[in-house]
């Protein structure tokens, strides 16, 4: 392979929606009706390879990401490939702190989602031209090399570089016998398809049976409307699957801090593992001050899946605010900074549940939590990564649950290549299936909305 | 006015940029040579008042922000703007949380920049259509009314509704005099243009003096790209102001939090009232480490143009992470987020000294600093407006700065409407000035980059 090979000639960025919102999938305290969507970037290099990546979405306003990526195209077209990841923390850097465009966020929002689309898809190119699964290329990597990709910037008062290392050199022993358990037996899922708020009881008892028969043993239900209803759909929920599985519930943002504590006393008869996003997602101190008053009931914190960037989860880890840290594949500013989230959750001696199940976040999450398995922290005792049947079909390499875990991807890249005909269809607003339900009056069109 | 004419009919936007790169000014540590810019918004109404707001920026990207606007618009385009304002605090929360768009934050990031654009433009309009500068529309509310544009989701835990109003109704009996007082004496500024990083030994003395010609007590400037580079430009400074005048610095985000503390220690002998954004500006627990280390050393800790929102500026208050509260006109949701901020520092004794000196950004917390004096701290006392004379001559009703001292405006509005020939050569890429600088080849033309 030559340099010129290697070089970023183009970038496309592509709108990609599911009309999700046809149906209840999705539906919590705060999304209402959502259409999955994604902001899908293809970078396209001299020798043909190509790194596919992607970042969720909602479904209005994918198209301001869509633009942002646009902006901030300019970074990596014409540059090397095999030079970005050579020195991966300054190209991160350089891509997360533009000079003019930093002041949108920084770090955050619009222009964080953007930079995570673009920097997922150099990690799918760097596996593919490897030929590696991700999960296997961080596996292979040696620490110094790994910690180089990451910007320690504002969290070595919590973890140096030097430390990062070490941690990863003390685990290299072990690696090849956790690579072949792994692979055996894969890596536990919980499913979150039980209790979408829009769902009827009977819908929810025909869910937890039919997870149950696929051998799930943890589940997680919303939360957070109404308490009366909370407390019935939980109710039918432990009655289906028993008191001996692991039951989460999830407020997304709903509450206030004493409302949430106030509610989730409420709800403790039930056993309840996790509350998850019981408040506002930048609220540290307020997720510290619920995590206190709800350690005596056993009942754990979760955030992290709207959690903008590494500042934000070392300060959820300092302040014991979370007991179960719900890192997001696209909206950290893609793997670098994951990583270093991995990594500081470890020293802090925090558990990694990822967040999943928005378009490509399941096919994410899996590399970086076996990752996790294999070089941080060796366990996986209490841990489990959240899984969500929908949209898994669109992809080249979709997911594998079996026995209810998530089985080691073996194809080369990040798991985020679309199908060619799912672009084809479902392109924002050119795809074929938006134009038929544009002419079935299913949803208005846009071009005409002027 | 029949409601007819109120409804707003049309919310254009614009992209408008002023080419500063060109010289020095504005550039400090983590912003070099930033093109001051904004995205502006004009709201039309049938009866022909129009709201004009808007957001600050720093040049590229400002094409995303004016994008999110337009993805907004549809909550805004077809609102009678008087049942906007009877329930202003509902109307708040439906642009801000969006059930699709709140993804792409949540109040964080571009989609709060271009929500803060648009509220601004709606308070501008309020104000129009009463025939009142904004900080009298302010001041003359009752406490009830005022505190109904405010949601407080999120912060019961530190300040109620109910508490609000307590506060403003403590003040009521003292607001004339202090009207009186403001408006023959006006509001108290320090200026920044002393110390941009760029600037030579001789400009910032002769900067120094002129300053100190035109009355200023208060100065800033901008440190940490190199100690002896800061040591030598606070040594020139203090030679030449002296001893008795108020100097802070100002480090724009590029400390970690221990180096943030040691840089500090070897800038205390200057007696620094404040350091300024001494880290990132999500660390709360950070700041409050740098907090704590600079107490005993007499420097206060000031950050808030980048706090994205009341939840963070909470946990600053709460944490004693900051002495001095910023808040940003532009960079929160707009005025009614604001008011919240006011309450929240007034309440945990916290004194907001506004950011300031990016386009129309003096403008605006003339307004709310004044409303604050009249109307809820009641003081001035250790309290200050930034100020930096840049971009004023755009405005139809730009600041005025006398001995020293923000003057109280008299315009009706929120005095941010500009000249029509500010636009008709600023707006970007289409303004005639642009235009021949793209011709002259001072910068490249983005319609030409494809």
């Amino acid at each position: 392979m030559t340099t010129e090979n290697l070089k970023i000639i183009k970038l496309e960025v592509k709108d990609v929606r599911f009309p999700t919102s046809l149906e209840a999938h999705g539906s919590d305290a705060m999304h209402i009706g959502p259409d999955y969507s994604c902001a899908y970037v293809i970078l396209k290099t001299g020798k043909g390879t190509e790194g596919h990546g992607l970042t969720f979405a909602c479904g209005r306003g994918t198209e301001i990401i869509v633009k942002a990526i646009q902006s901030l195209s300019h970074l990596v077209v014409g540059q090397v490939a095999v030079d970005i990841f050579k020195d991966f923390a300054n190209f991160w850097r350089n891509l997360t702190s533009e000079p003019q465009m930093r002041w949108l966020g920084p770090e955050k929002g619009v222009i964080h989602l953007a930079a995570s689309a673009i920097i997922n898809a150099l990690w799918d190119l760097w596996a593919k031209l490897l030929n590696k699964p991700l999960w296997r290329l961080l596996v292979d990597m040696d620490p110094e090399q790994l910690i180089s990709t990451i910007d320690f910037r504002y969290i070595t008062d919590i973890i140096t570089k030097e430390e990062a290392i070490e941690i990863l050199k003390n685990q290299q022993g072990k690696k090849e016998e956790r690579i072949t358990k792994l692979m055996a037996k894969g890596y536990p899922a919980y499913t979150t398809e039980v209790g979408w708020l829009g769902y009827s009881n009977e819908t929810i008892v025909d869910l937890c049976q039919k997870y149950l028969d696929l051998g799930f043993t943890s589940f997680k239900v919303k939360v957070g409307q109404n308490i009366q209803n909370d407390i019935n759909r939980l109710k039918i929920v432990r009655n289906t699957i028993g008191y001996d599985k692991q039951l989460m519930v999830d407020a997304n943002q709903v509450w206030g801090v004493e409302e949430a504590i106030e509610w989730m006393k409420k709800l403790s008869d039930f056993k309840i593992y996790w509350i998850e996003e019981p408040t506002s997602p930048d609220d540290i101190l307020g997720h510290a001050t619920i995590s206190k008053a709800l350690k005596p009931l056993g009942i754990g914190v979760a955030t992290g899946e709207v959690c903008c960037n590494r500042v934000m989860f070392k300060q959820f880890l300092q302040a014991d605010a979370i007991q179960f840290c719900q890192i997001d594949a696209a909206r950290l500013g893609g793997v670098n900074e994951i990583l270093s989230v991995y990594l500081m959750a470890h020293k802090l001696g925090v558990k990694v549940c990822p967040h999943s199940g928005g378009v490509g976040l399941c096919e994410m999450v899996q590399h970086l939590q076996m990752w996790d398995y294999v070089s941080v922290s060796g366990t996986m005792k209490d841990r489990v990564i959240e899984y969500i049947d929908q949209q898994h079909e669109h992809f080249v390499n979709p997911l594998v649950v079996k026995n209810a875990c998530y089985q080691a991807p073996t194809a080369a890249g990040y798991s985020t290549t679309f199908l060619s005909e799912t672009i084809a269809k479902y392109e924002y607003p050119i795809g074929s299936e938006w134009e038929l339900m544009f002419s079935q009056g299913l949803f208005p069109d846009p071009r005409k909305q002027k």
